[in-house]
């Protein structure tokens, strides 16, 4: 394959968003009282939060969907948060909805009992352990994805490849939000899937295997481009604000990818930011829209010719 | 590492159920009112599930756990087993019970959907997606884990290999009730995990990999002793009925791994018979018990210094 290809998220999102604005006008147009509604919970409120939460309820609004953003107070309680969350449950004008993690919080709040009371069919990150167990069987009919996974398998199937049967694919990470549901994604594809994360010893050694090599280590620039396999598919997860005397805020975004090394031994390679990120955006879009279809279907307005 | 060490599977599981017994007599004296109770549940009449049911009966009884054996025909239906399973989770002298797979069943019967309709704090099998949900992502507390991959840990452990980070484990198989939960305590353990399955290309190359192989892919003596890094640890899942004509049966029973051509290169390896599959009856009336106490507890004539 021709080397150090850039897998451009920013435009292949621009492209779904527009996609869904489509489906939506058209649902909309047939059934006059379609109206998919979106939530974001937020605890706190740390800047990183504001921006991603910000993003989320602009293109929401672009493509059609109603978004609402609960913000509680760094003070709130677990009892305070849980209420929110199944207030939400309840609400029918909320086809789906998101807690923002992690959470800034002042209280002792067990992120995972909340996300677990969410409801699995208004579950749009697919934390609650129920869609969890889903994924994680291989069962993806009538599950949420989580949508950070979700995005980076879209991305790998862009590049062309759509059948993984005989493919390495080397995760670096393991967390329930990015690393263990693409690990979940990529056995179900069918690839011969590697598991590594900080406990891991020599990794580069791993990673030489991977065709496909999805990388979410919160590890600024880790992964370089003498460890790659050459032809590698190269996802890049990682966000990290590193200092940097040149830019005018002193900072500047990276991924856990050493982009300017590895691009030229990977076949396709994700940039940071404009890969994963704007991914992670419309594949949360996706599972709303699809959250709303399936209520509609429900209720039975909806014919099987729909799909 | 020595070579060639049997990693006696019969003779560990019976080391655990007489120390289950002991507790087990200890509980019913301190709490008269405490009785274990386990239930097995079979749709149909399968040879092979009657052999495992007679065994997980009689060695319950054995412990000291009360076990029902509740039959249905092959001509039940979905919603019959489905409200056998709800008895069962409303029936307060069964603290937890398992559906035996794979069903023998003229009707259309969905496996999934049944097991998840267990009450996951009764689901021995760890079946529920909620409970698999709490596994995969690394929730280990108050979790039910499936007899054959727990039992398998316990064994790994019994070898002197407590600590896995570092060391490369690899899973032959993903099914539901074996390869994939194996897989999720591996990482959990901080092995670094490599998942095969019959997809995987150029798997001997993979297996070479292994400080620490589990197979579960259900094919006679497929693993052979070149494949083995040398000094491995080999766990045999399968349980495989092949023909023999020296044998009076005119069958015998063998794993996945050819035993023969590996047991030089392992430093220990599982046979077969007498290796996992004791341990997995182990580890039911292990979980059996957890149940009980875990009710007991609820009950709350338990004190917090018991455990
Ligand atoms: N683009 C997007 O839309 C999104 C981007 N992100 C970004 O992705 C990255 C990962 O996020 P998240 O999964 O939440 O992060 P976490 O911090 O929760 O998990 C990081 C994982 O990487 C492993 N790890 C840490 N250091 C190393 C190392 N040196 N070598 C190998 N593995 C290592 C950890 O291992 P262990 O388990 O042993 O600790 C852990 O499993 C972050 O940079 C985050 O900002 C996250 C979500 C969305
Ligand atoms: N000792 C005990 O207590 C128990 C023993 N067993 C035994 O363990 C074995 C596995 O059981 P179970 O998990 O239920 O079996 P399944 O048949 O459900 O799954 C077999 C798995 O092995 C994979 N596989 C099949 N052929 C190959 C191959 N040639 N190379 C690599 N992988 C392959 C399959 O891949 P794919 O997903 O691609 O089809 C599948 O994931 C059986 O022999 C069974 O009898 C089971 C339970 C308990």
């Amino acid at each position: 394959a021709e080397r150090g290809q850039i897998l451009d998220g920013a435009s292949i999102a621009k492209s779904i968003r527009s996609k869904l604005k489509e489906e939506i006008v058209e649902l909309k147009t047939k059934f006059p009282t379609f109206s998919p509604g979106l939530a974001v919970v937020q605890v706190g409120n740390r800047e990183d939060s504001n921006i991603y939460i910000r993003n989320k309820l602009k293109f929401s609004k672009e493509v059609g969907i109603e978004a609402k953003h609960v913000k509680l107070s760094t003070t709130a309680t677990q009892a305070e948060l849980v209420s929110a969350l199944e207030r939400l449950n309840g609400d029918p004008s909320v086809d789906g909805f998101i807690l923002q993690l992690p959470l800034d919080s002042s209280e002792p709040i067990d992120a995972d009992f909340c996300t677990s009371r969410i409801d699995p069919a208004k579950d749009i990150d697919g934390l609650n352990f129920w869609n969890a167990g889903k994924l994680s069987r291989g069962h993806l009919k009538d599950v949420l994805i989580p949508c950070t996974p979700k995005g980076c398998i879209e991305l790998i199937n862009r590049t062309g490849c759509t059948n993984m049967e005989g493919k390495v694919a080397v995760v670096i990470g393991r967390s329930k939000i990015v690393g263990s549901p693409m690990k979940d994604l990529l056995i179900n594809c069918n690839a011969t899937v590697i598991v590594c994360h900080s406990k891991t010893e020599n990794l580069p050694e791993k990673v030489k295997m991977a065709d496909i090599l999805v990388v979410a280590a919160r590890q600024p620039l880790m992964v370089k481009g003498d460890w790659l396999k050459p032809g590698a598919i190269v996802i890049d997860v990682g966000m990290n604000s590193i200092p940097d005397a040149t830019k005018a805020k002193g900072r500047r975004l990276v991924g856990d990818v050493d982009f300017e090394s590895c691009k030229p031994i990977a076949s396709w390679i994700t940039p940071v930011p404009g890969g994963v990120g704007p991914m992670t955006i419309a594949m949360l879009l996706q599972n709303a829209l699809e959250c709303a279809k399936h209520r509609l279907k429900k209720q039975s307005q909806f014919t099987w010719s729909m799909r």
